[in-house]
């Protein structure tokens, strides 16, 4: 007998697959022993010229060519819609399609600009892909769980259900974005793999044996794919991040409150003591710009109580460029601390190498590296982490008991067995106390380093892995502690596409003498051929509430490295 | 038998009084009946004029004259020592002194000075008072607390036991600042008045039979009466504002990571639904600024991993100051939202002629004035007192249960019959969920406000009494929705000294009817005699991260009243 949970899944699966127009459909979608990466040539046959032009262009040129009237946003908006449909039937990428809404929406502001001659804003005409965290009229948002299928976050009675706008849906549409898809999360939002009982797996575009990260997964593979120029994720220990690395994307992780979280789905809302933060994926560092500088002109701390009074800092940005040009070498050259390995889980080859590319790129054009030798990154780790069980799982049960359906194996893994004992409000008090006393050691150790980058300066950034992997294997992610550190320092994180797996380079040493069991994992489930031609980036992180110059970073590194 | 607690505290207390030197002892304390108000002439008596003189100019004043060369940081840190050691003979209002060592730094200021012909900073000489939660070396630290004497906070084996400083007293140093006391608190910091088994009850300075409020009481009493030209309080439910209004001071509430409050001491700290704040007391507008302006200029947000980068912005100061100037009348008047009265306790007839006084010079000005017709304060009440009671007392009986010592009368209105139980994760979370709503609520009505001020913007500001009473009389502190509100969305508040009791004036209507119970022990304990030249405030209430433009509004209103 089905379950009334698979029955509502199947159903939910199948619109979402029905919503594709039949035109787009595939004939045929092979497997990944067939067609193991689906970018570029391959998908390349079921678009027309215009569409692979339109559709391998960033969000800034789009949005120019847009406002230049070259292009127009319908034309733009349906060949987005066109490659999201391919995306979604060869990876399972999307939770909601609507495209219809879409091309209504394109068709309006196609008609503002013929009727004023100018655009409604920065993003006039720019299809932007959203997590499915993001409520949006007349769609569900299910964050993946069956039993928020036709509901307001599980509540069918809501009369918020498929009303109700996120403040940052309210802000992109202001800015003219054309909003055509939600994308798909591992249901809890709490994995670096994307899975649920309602798409199933979320595979990774340029490798399909792989996973495309999470849990802004879907958005990972969505834009790998370049079925969207760019979108919003969400990032509490490393969600934004993983998905971008994996995808050979950019991606930023803010600060918390910078961008607006106001009215999102979450999971544990109301969890304090570590934020999950918003921010976007793009396929170009300026795209996280335009997007990020974009949403700040909304004056988003008006309509957010959790947003801060911080509008773009041109100037912050600008410092960073005065310093790599020539010009204006007198402010000295950048400094960077860098680590390849946090003592715990060493990473795979083609990361370490990453880091190594990246280093020699900033060495070559004049820039000062030192070892980053921090306060102890398991510590870091270890009050992270604590938030996300101090309702001992109660959410995350609760959540899933709304259908009766079961709990993935990759969820299992960090709330299996059942809910456990709650913290307590003295208990979450020291938590919040002893993640204080670490955040405070390690800003002091940053401040630190003014002594030895010879700048003068502490290091502008820390070049770390955003995992030990280019990108997991299913049911193989195993250990967060490159991106979590990042989570419980609230630091500004940017992730930057650096190098594609290569199985002559990419091999332990012969002699390989794994750290611990951790680290053994990791080394047992690397296959070099495996990840032959697979994306590998690294992040670069800074301080807090530093956006401005972590893009403005991103974006010369980049450059450096001829991304 | 006398307890061994009582046995600690007298010694303490005799500590204290024994660290004013002989010179600056009375010969005799008056009664209140005898003496009601000890500031002005009756404390004239026992400074010559250069004391007086230097102790009645305010910090900027103080920052003028020794920059000039006019006045000696000794000299100056003399006086304060002088006056401060009568404040607290009168009031009762240190918990700390430490004046040799004021003295020998502001020795070493005036031998810099001398050497460079210039200040090591804006703050060069200036006295700064501090409230009994700031670590200072050499010092105890007690917050009134029996069983904090000779301990850190509680723990008399912690390293850090006198040693330690807060990163605010770090910065203060830094800016040239002379420190020099410590004042005092209700133990917990849980009151609008100032008490604890230590050293008792501090009294207001310009009327001996009532509160100088709480809890940085010590910081109102000791500014009010001169012994100090400006010093720093902290914020959960109003400790800054109510010391401010009742002292006559302008006070500055921030928005929570604005000021450091890295290493302080702190009452059910790692609580973190509602931040307590720091923030400055002040004889003048303009020391609000210094003090404020000043501490920015340290980078603190380099140094307290939950401050914000948001150094000191000239624009948002001037824009007010071009706005209410006439030669740049062009971007209109301001306009301000009032309430005298939030329909729970109606404010005594001192206060709510205070508020008329602001909404008549306003728009005697020219500013426009709209009622305050919010979403209900009540849930802000209720909102902001939830985190206060989340660990059901624990942290409190605790403290108390170190030495043994009883609970206050004051203490026992809020935290009084035992511990209670604690909220669990799940409940914390829900209530932050609820606060982010009414904060959203709330905000959405700030901006409808566009609408009817008739200037094209939102209110700059809401004028809004401080508590019901000018200054509460012992034991009968009972209402705080005048202040709570604000705590519960995080705005900035400015406290801007009004007017003084006028018994002819200020009376209640023949035929008042109070409103409830709560109106009714408001109205009962309210005496027209008894605040006869007591002093009266109102606060003006800005929005999130406004601290230079509420600033420049509370410079621009005291200016207006005469101030």
């Amino acid at each position: 007998m089905t379950a009334n949970w698979e029955i509502k899944a199947k159903a939910k699966r199948e619109a979402i697959f029905n919503s594709i127009p039949e035109k787009w459909r595939l004939a045929k979608v092979p497997t990944a022993e067939e067609q193991k990466d689906v970018t570029g040539t391959y998908v390349h046959q079921f678009l027309d010229k215009g569409e692979i032009e339109i559709t391998e262009t960033d969000a800034v040129g789009i949005a120019e060519k847009v406002a230049s009237g070259e292009w127009t946003a319908v034309a733009v908006t349906e060949a987005f819609c066109h490659r999201a449909s391919l995306a979604h039937q060869l990876l399972n990428c999307l939770h909601e399609t609507f495209f219809d809404a879409a091309l209504a929406s394109a068709k309006k502001l196609d008609e503002y600009y013929a009727k004023n001659k100018k655009t409604i804003g920065p993003l006039h005409g720019v299809p932007i892909s959203l997590k499915d965290q993001f409520h949006i009229e007349n769609v569900d948002t299910t964050m993946g769980y069956v039993g928020w299928i036709d509901t307001f976050q599980g509540d069918a009675n809501d009369p918020r259900k498929r009303k109700y706008e996120s403040e940052m849906v309210r802000e992109l549409r202001a800015l003219g974005a054309v909003l055509y898809c939600k994308t798909s999360v591992p249901h809890t939002l709490m994995s670096g793999e994307t899975v649920n009982n309602i798409i199933g797996y979320t595979w990774n575009p340029k490798n399909r044996f792989v996973t495309c990260g999470g849990s802004s997964g879907g958005e990972g593979a969505l834009i790998g794919f370049r079925g969207s120029p760019g979108g919003f994720g969400t990032d509490i220990g490393g969600s934004i991040r993983i998905p971008s690395a994996f995808n050979g994307l950019y991606g930023l992780r803010p600060t918390s409150g910078r961008l607006p979280y106001e009215g999102m789905a979450n999971s544990m809302d109301g969890q304090n003591t570590l934020l999950s933060v918003v921010g976007p994926l793009a396929t170009s560092a300026r795209t996280l710009k335009l997007l990020t500088k974009s949403l700040l002109s909304q004056t988003p701390w008006l309509y957010d109580p959790l947003v801060v009074d911080m509008p773009w800092r041109d100037a912050q940005e600008q410092a960073i460029r005065d310093v790599v040009s020539s010009a204006a070498s007198s402010s000295g050259p950048l400094s960077f601390g860098y680590f390849k390995s946090d003592g715990v889980v060493n990473p795979q080859p083609p990361v370490a190498r990453a880091v190594d590319m990246v280093v020699e790129a900033l060495k070559t054009a004049g820039h000062k590296i030192i070892e980053w030798k921090p306060p102890p990154h398991t510590e870091l780790i270890a009050i992270a982490m604590k938030p996300w069980l101090a309702d001992g799982g109660k959410d995350v049960y609760d959540s899933f008991a709304l259908s009766g359906e079961p709990m993935s194996t990759q969820i299992q893994m960090s709330y299996g067995g059942g809910p456990r004992e709650q913290l307590k409000a003295s208990e979450i008090a020291a938590v919040n106390v002893e993640k204080r006393a670490i955040q405070k050691k390690y800003m002091d150790y940053w401040n630190s380093t003014a002594e030895i980058t010879g700048t003068g300066r502490p290091v502008d950034g820390v070049i770390s892995p955003v995992a030990p992997y280019p990108a997991a294997r299913q049911l193989k992610y195993l250990y967060y502690g490159y991106t979590v550190w990042v989570n419980a320092l609230d630091y500004t994180s940017v992730v930057i596409p650096v190098t594609q797996g290569d199985a002559a380079k990419d091999v332990y040493p012969k002699d390989y003498s794994p750290l611990n069991d951790q680290d053994k994992q990791v080394f047992d489930s690397y296959d070099a051929q495996l990840y032959q031609d697979s994306h590998v980036a690294v992040q670069i992180v800074g301080r807090r509430y530093t956006e401005e110059k972590m893009i403005a970073i991103a974006e010369y590194v980049g450059g450096l490295l001829g991304k």
